[in-house]
């Protein structure tokens, strides 16, 4: 059977895994990432885990997830609102002449909706969104089996849309963005706008949750009411049957999850309300779906 | 050849329209509509509008266009934020069995969409989003020429995406929504909000922003902000390359279009803002577009 390696881009890491059409996974290894990562630093990261990869079980072909903006049509991450020092970089240009396989491309968003849709919660769903939650939130939708890439593959980036007219700093230059209160970035820097203490992580961030800390409570329920709006955004232009929540911040689900849903259910048209379903996602989905970009143009 | 009565009904008038496929009008006739209309004053309007146009122009099939929540699959108005006594009116079948014609239905936002994109604006748009500003706000996509219906027709309801949490009270019963800043009964209610002073209608509104008067100009600054980011919230989900403003409040574009345009192609991503372009579209968009609901099952 053929194998692919997908290879997945977050704010945080960068993940590599093999796999196969069936979602049997060979080799999984990731390296953490620079906020301040220059475009050679960049790909100088991208060939250590691709080689390292490669090196333990061979394989067909590559799929690779970026953060956006990016251009699929020349295989060009254009810049980055969490690797801020990226500019034009030249990605599949770069993997394909060093390791002479075929390379496919996608916003990581759409490789972690592709993921659920084959391998996760999103299966036989109509119309799947996604939202990754981590050091951003993303978005991807899949249709009908097909993911939504929009143009040059942009589709979807529904963690920069503005709910909060005037709010807080996005890491995109705008204000009132849901990525400026629910992801990591968005969470810890709300979180330090309310009480100037700066938290290494996400999973600090959960743990004063955990512990009623009242600011943390405070920021949380904040990040809720956007996200919620945000979501509310989504369902009423796009009305999809079923949401799925993937990325880091997932392992809190308990912590916000019911909140959200019932807030989501009250402000929206009760016509949708009553066709959206709501589920948490496998852990691996983006490096997985990077693989199935690979995959579908080999396997029918 | 064979003709098409369209019928849009709109918060301020129903309107009919007979034509062909090549967009030619024979017949055009509109009545006001009631906020406050009943179920049966309701169908009984629709009636008086039917036998009208048909009396004077025989037609093959009827389209027709209403606000949402609709469903598409039976026919039903479900609700309507500017028909608030609306409740499941069985349009389609009551349209069906009193006329002995095709009926073909959908969200009246939806219609306008297909009506720019094969008589007006949107004529070769990959992907065309349209604004219909009119007592309410609606919007509607084109995707390579097929309308977007989402669940049941409710595809694309841009009017209520929250872009000013907490904000100002929505027809819809929610706060926020972009229709509750940019459409007449925002600019309106903005304005009374403001002033205590009731308008009648959006011309007395933009007469006084010619006026340079300087209420109605802040209303109008307000309003314009928010629709530029609901606008980026809809450019960054669905990435379309043509974007049209149709309905009655186009009268006034002069006065506010550059404005917003240029707000929009500010707070987008560049890549999008190089790839999207802004029109004004055709007047008769709705009830065109109505008909092509229509004229689309007969004609290839």
């Amino acid at each position: 059977m053929k194998k692919y390696l997908g290879i997945d881009v977050g704010g945080g890491s960068i993940r590599g895994t093999i796999i196969d059409k069936e979602g049997n996974s060979y080799f999984d290894f990731q390296i953490p990432t620079n906020p301040n990562f220059s475009n050679k630093e960049f790909l100088d990261s991208i060939y250590t885990v691709v080689k390292h990869c490669l090196a333990a079980v061979p394989a067909d072909a590559i799929g690779i997830g970026t953060p956006g903006p990016i251009d699929i049509d020349t295989g060009i991450i254009i810049s980055s609102a969490n690797l801020k020092n990226l500019n034009n970089v030249e990605l599949v240009a770069f993997v394909k002449e060093t390791f002479h396989l075929p390379v496919y491309f996608n916003n990581d968003a759409n490789c972690a909706s592709l993921g659920e849709y084959y391998f996760g919660e999103g299966q036989k769903a109509n119309s799947l969104v996604v939202f990754t939650l981590g050091t951003g939130l993303g978005c991807g939708l899949v249709m009908r089996g097909k993911v939504f890439n929009g143009y040059k593959g942009n589709g979807m980036e529904a963690g920069h849309i503005t709910v909060v007219k005037d709010g807080a700093l996005c890491g995109c230059g705008q204000r009132g963005c849901v990525e400026a209160y629910f992801s990591t970035n968005g969470l810890l820097g709300r979180y330090f706008d309310l009480t100037n203490k700066k938290l290494e992580n996400a999973k600090e961030f959960f743990e004063l949750v955990s512990q009623n800390d009242k600011n943390a409570n405070q920021i949380l329920e904040l990040g809720i009411s956007v996200f919620a709006e945000g979501i509310r955004n989504v369902i009423h232009l796009v009305n999809p049957d079923k949401i799925v929540f993937v990325g880091g911040l997932t392992a809190s689900y308990d912590l916000f999850g019911k909140s959200l849903e019932e807030k989501v259910n009250q402000i929206i048209f009760p016509v949708l309300a009553s066709y959206v379903k709501f589920a948490v996602g496998k852990s691996v989905a983006g490096s997985f779906g990077a693989a199935t970009l690979a995959f579908q143009h080999f396997e029918p």
